[in-house]
């Protein structure tokens, strides 16, 4: 009996037979390759099944594979079940990348192809250097899920609304004038960026095209004397419209970027990113041989600019960071109560099956995981200028506590016992900013094991937090701070130790970020700016037991110059405290202490005077000096 | 009145105008790209006085430039005066790259040359895009140096001789299989070898053409069933040759190497190095139309193979560390006797101009910089299968040890008196493999300032030591341990905490280093691996006062193996005692206290046996327990 998946798949085969194409790959991509992708770009999840945010799906006649990474093996494992597609965990031993396996089982002058629009042009070209060997060709130009997708969603195209001077700190004239600063250091005359957070941050505009952040579908291309947008001119109001062409910017519908690049006949310098600019926009500006361009490729020109963070935007910032410790707070200590407080929590939950327990505690009130997250949201929500998650809260209880990035289902969704630990990791955008927080909750008397991991993973983000260092360093640089600890004993966690995050944009933003690895990219070796904003977020996870991770975010800054040369530091932004029953004090050193204390005293400083009485009083108690 | 120096650069510029050159470049280079050089191709020395082992003379008819790093900053200035060569320091504020003032002094398509022999295929392309956009001329086929050079040294054609198996570890038909299968996997038919480390790897082979590199000046060409080895024919006897060709290696005289590249018609795929290959073979290579022939670029493929010691090396490394303590413990003991002994050198120096000072020392017996490196050297020699140095001395006294790379001249060698530091970087060459040790030892009571400044280094030295990591770690993510005592106190050094060490080889070799920063070379970027051999050298410098440096040699080690991961850490391999006068016991750690005790009675328990009653029994006295 064939399932859905399969008698996609089989579409997909017909179309391959009918175009003579041998192997067909589907991205995960939208035009822009933005992390996240709106319903209409989910080709990947359609043809597969596949829900995860990352993972490629390789088709050929005899089979169909899926490359993902780490953080989605189990749910991949689960979603591809039946499916007939082989999963190949990326990053593990002997399992081969997909371009290696691609060139390796295709025939020598078979043809592969790919959605142009999906693929980057770095990415193109990794793979086409595998594939010239075998002298294969590459179909840039189809879109077969597209063809055989009956009732796709259409192209999001919600309103576009204006980030005021205020919120964003440097005007877009301002912005652009930076940019073309740039150009002329480079040598272009016009640069096209792609990305949307790198046009939204230009423009200081929002949109909602793309869940979790605030984007709207469009391309950029700024020259010497003119900006110009191709944006989906519904999406914006009139207003706004006069507003933009009173600041020089003149709009253009979004799908006209083809054919302005078709015709745009220059003997200019174009500047373009290749990580975020795709291969169907490459080939526009190369495909007419009357026309000589040279192109000049590095990251996008707004790319440091957007991660440094101006002042307006870290004093915002701050503000964001209150009211977000005010919900979190509000939500620990009502979470703390409603566990510990209804008899319920407190029952044996071993007698039954799973599925009878889950429906037991929905039936009788009890907190579970998807309650929980709802919760949070609320108070979230109740915070002024609230705008939305910045991305799909995790709460994981227990054992799904070490599955690094769990989601709740309901099939999956446990009741919070008064015991073990809850590992939640969530964040909101703000008029004021972006936040992304993980704390690590006791609902219960600790192992001394939970709490000996729980000290140790404090240990590594309070080292982080803590460091002092020359300017100069990478993310990389650092990153073994926040391990050190969990490796000298021998422990560590699969993820990166921290992100950039962008300011009511994208939660994971470049180039900053700290990681054990180099993973290829230049963009990791850009040195820690003061400004930047990055997430500080060691963890340990012991499956089938537990997961901990602490998360806050903290922001580069300066500390002196002296003879020996200049010195950065961080100023952690969230103020949320650390789970004091978690503690082993007497594993901690005399500074960890100090500044554990001095952090939480601060938090009652500026949160304090939000919270109700008996909230404010709760907030002290464990608070209190260690 | 014109110097020397301008005489040669007139007869430069005259020969400039005959080929209408309108800038002529000498590098520092060999054409192995070796880091240091033979005399005869001391070319940059030659037209310029300069004698450091890095720096690029620019020569244009109305002036000329040294670009050099800060090691030589205070040599250059003084061995450039009066030669009105302007001397640009690299790395400093507003100061150009070499490439970016070329590319902007040089009018429209005028033309630049460079002997193609001395610049690497990288260098070229970095060259070559700032000279593009300006349309400039490059001519690579002359030397206009040579052709004024008129008593050049002859090319170094010292004898080449046999590493026997019981010191290289793993015969040459074993190295050249394993290439083989690297090429293979790359997708090539053969490779070619310049850089004379690798070569000399590869078959088990070592030279005397470069000061403290023992190597010999030659190209290596691996094919899937032949091995070319164009080499000075007359460096080689008869039975090596022999043996050499049993082993299926065919020798050419190294001049040979140009026809048979351009003679070769293949149509095949070659694999090289394009930061170790120069030029001039790349345009053999490439030079005709009628030869199809990819050429695959990557990182020398014996590049990881050579930095990974063998099981062999590692264990020679070892002897070869006990054998160079012998020589340090025993040297320390004599200098530190020697100063403290003479009552010469316990009177004030104050009196008298530092000239006079000089003098009278050497007048009276006293122990100069100059001095000491030449007993250290005498001790080392005294060792079994010592073959030389494997870097010059460094010895800096006092203020002298400041300068990081300071060389004592007749001119400016202190006499040692007791009182101070004094800094000494030293390291040999033994069959059994090759150290590279700094002690900075104390040569009467020091202040608090210098036992602080002390503990700090060594607080460094033993955290690098000390990790424990996760296999994936590259040098880059380590390197902060090394600095961090000194970050928090807001100081720091301006070189890169460790180096690769090769094997009998240059005692600076790649890919591993611990550094701070990422300078654009991939090879930065690989994993630590178990095997590797680096250095581990924090240090701080105080102008006009005095300088620390502590190394040890550590090896890579595997740790353990389980459900986190692989842990990686490291073993001590240099054996000599830190000054226990110079270190604040009570602000180390007690983890510190005990590595420390632990690796002093090591010293004792591996080193002891080697020396006379009294060295043990001082030496037992400055290894107690602390």
């Amino acid at each position: 009996m064939e399932n859905l998946i399969q008698l996609k798949l089989k579409k997909i085969r017909k179309r391959m037979q009918e175009e003579k194409i041998d192997a067909w790959l589907v991205l995960s991509s939208d035009y822009h390759n933005s992390e996240y992708v709106g319903q209409y770009f989910k080709c990947r999840e359609y043809i597969s099944g596949f829900t995860g945010s990352a993972g490629s799906i390789l088709i050929f006649q005899d089979e169909a594979g899926l490359w993902t990474d780490g953080r989605y093996f189990l749910q991949a494992e689960k979603e591809l079940e039946g499916s007939g597609i082989r999963l190949f965990r990326n990053g593990e031993d002997h399992v081969p990348e997909l371009e290696e396996y691609l060139a390796e089982k295709l025939q020598k002058q078979s043809l592969f192809g790919v959605d142009g629009r999906t693929i980057s042009i770095s990415a193109y070209r990794k793979l086409k250097k595998k594939l010239n060997r075998k002298q294969i060709g590459i179909r840039l130009d189809a879109d077969l899920v597209g063809d055989i997708w009956q009732e796709r969603p259409k192209m999001s195209c919600q309103p576009v609304w204006e980030l005021e001077l205020c919120y964003a700190g440097v005007s877009r004239k301002e912005k652009i004038e930076l940019i073309r600063t740039k150009m002329h250091r480079e040598g272009a005359d016009y640069t096209i960026i792609s990305s949307l957070e790198d046009i939204a941050w230009t423009l200081n505009i929002r949109g909602n095209d793309i869940a979790c952040t605030p984007v709207a579908i469009s391309y950029l291309i700024i020259e010497k004397t003119n900006v110009l947008w191709f944006v989906q001119m519904e999406a914006v109001d009139h207003s706004l419209q006069k507003k933009l062409n009173g600041d020089g910017i003149i709009l253009h519908n979004y799908h006209e970027i083809s054919n302005f690049l078709l015709e745009k006949k220059d003997d200019q310098t174009l500047y373009l990113d290749p990580d975020r600019t795709n291969m169907s926009i490459y080939q526009m500006l190369t495909k007419r041989k009357d026309v000589y361009r040279e192109i000049l490729e590095g990251k996008n020109l707004t790319l440091v600019e957007k991660a440094v963070k101006n002042k307006t935007e870290i004093q915002n910032m701050r503000l964001a960071h209150i009211k977000d410790a005010v919900a979190c707070i509000k939500f620990i200590y009502w979470l703390k109560k409603q566990v510990n407080g209804n008899p319920e929590n407190q029952k044996d939950l071993q007698q039954g099956t799973a599925m009878h327990i889950r429906e037991e505690g929905r039936r009788t009130g009890w907190v579970t995981e998807i309650s929980a997250a709802e919760k949070l949201e609320e108070f979230r929500a109740a915070q002024k200028h609230y705008l939305g998650p910045s991305f799909d809260t995790i709460v994981g209880y227990a054992h799904h506590g070490a599955i690094v990035h769990y989601h709740a289902l309901p099939e999956t969704d446990l009741p919070l016992k008064a015991e073990n630990l809850v590992l939640i990791d969530s964040g909101g955008h703000y008029l004021e900013g972006t936040t992304d927080i993980t704390r690590t909750i006791a609902l219960g008397k600790l192992t001394r094991e939970q709490k000996h991991c729980y000290t140790l993973v404090l240990k590594g983000n309070l080292r982080l937090a803590a460091a002092k260092f020359r300017y100069g360093c990478t993310g990389i640089g650092l990153d073994c701070l926040a391990r050190q600890a969990l490796w000298k004993e021998g422990m560590d966690y699969e993820h990166g130790t921290g992100h950039g995050v962008g300011y009511l944009l994208s939660v994971h933003e470049g180039p900053n970020s700290f990681r054990r690895m180099v993973s290829g990219g230049r963009e990791e070796c850009m040195k820690l700016e003061p400004g930047m904003i990055t997430s500080d977020e060691p963890g340990v996870y012991l499956p089938g037991k537990f997961g901990i991770r602490l998360e806050n975010l903290i922001v580069c800054t300066e500390l002196e110059k002296n003879e020996f040369g200049r010195f950065l530091g961080f100023e952690t932004l969230t103020l949320v405290p650390f789970e004091r029953d978690a503690i082993l004090v007497e594993e901690l050193e005399a500074w960890e202490k100090e500044w554990l204390n001095r952090y939480h005293a601060d938090i009652i400083k500026k949160v304090g005077k939000y919270l109700e009485t008996d909230e404010l009083s709760w907030l002290k108690e464990v608070t209190a000096e260690i």
